[in-house]
């Protein structure tokens, strides 16, 4: 009896635990994908920083594309302000097929696509995300973005 | 004298952990750094199987570039296979600028660039690597792969 009574806590410690877990990696997925939704909805009311605010504000924030590495949030947020200046340029932003992996209690990685719907044009492509979770929540601190 | 003897062995203690964990961390680097040293001295030899090794060898290791998601060890391969089919195409591979951040005991990214010196031309971009721990060692687990 004893010994059933062990097995039955075990059990029901092991499942508490894995059900903690998977919920705390629900809630991890649900927050980021909530920081890319927020950033969709800044670019598509023309606020580029706004959209800059899923990114984490530190000077190690890096953005890679082509054969280029930018670093630094400020650097960023110009190249993205020099390359988009103006309503059109910048199109509706949607983003799709995410396919989040939480590798941590602090660090994510997330594959999808984006696309720009614009008047002549549709740019696409794919991106891979790093975020960790900061004190201001989950933020971008790498992003490598490719244009079909 | 007790609480001396008490904050001094808090402070081994604390010491020794941060040093243990220093040490991990650069012991992943070393196996890190190692296993893009053999994928670019199996490449510069022909053997793009040898190259292979390098990535996890699991349907799920994704290899992404432009808006081309490929997934699967075997289907990344192929592609390789069919996009560098003779040994002038393949050239010579170097990494270089490689930044390992360990993200945790079994995740780590690896951001570098890579070169292909060849007769006529030096194709050269940037890549952004997920390597995870598996039983065979550290593993590219994800390859997001620029061109310039």
């Amino acid at each position: 009896m004893k010994r059933l009574s062990l097995i039955a806590w075990s059990l029901l410690v092991g499942c508490t635990l894995t059900f903690a877990q998977t919920s705390r990696v629900d809630k991890d997925k649900t927050a980021i994908r909530a920081v890319l939704d927020s950033q969709a909805a800044a670019w598509n009311r023309g606020d580029v920083e706004g959209y800059m605010s899923g990114y984490d504000r530190s000077p190690n924030t890096e953005f890679v594309g082509g054969d280029t590495i930018t670093r630094g949030w400020q650097a960023v947020l110009d190249q993205y302000k020099k390359r988009y200046d103006t309503r059109e340029k910048m199109g509706t932003l949607t983003f799709s097929d995410l396919e989040i992996t939480v590798l941590s209690n602090d660090a994510a990685l997330v594959l999808g696509r984006w696309r720009l719907q614009r008047a002549n044009d549709q740019p696409h492509g794919t991106f891979t995300l790093l975020f960790r979770r900061t004190k201001s929540g989950w933020k971008i601190v790498h992003d490598h973005s490719s244009a079909a």
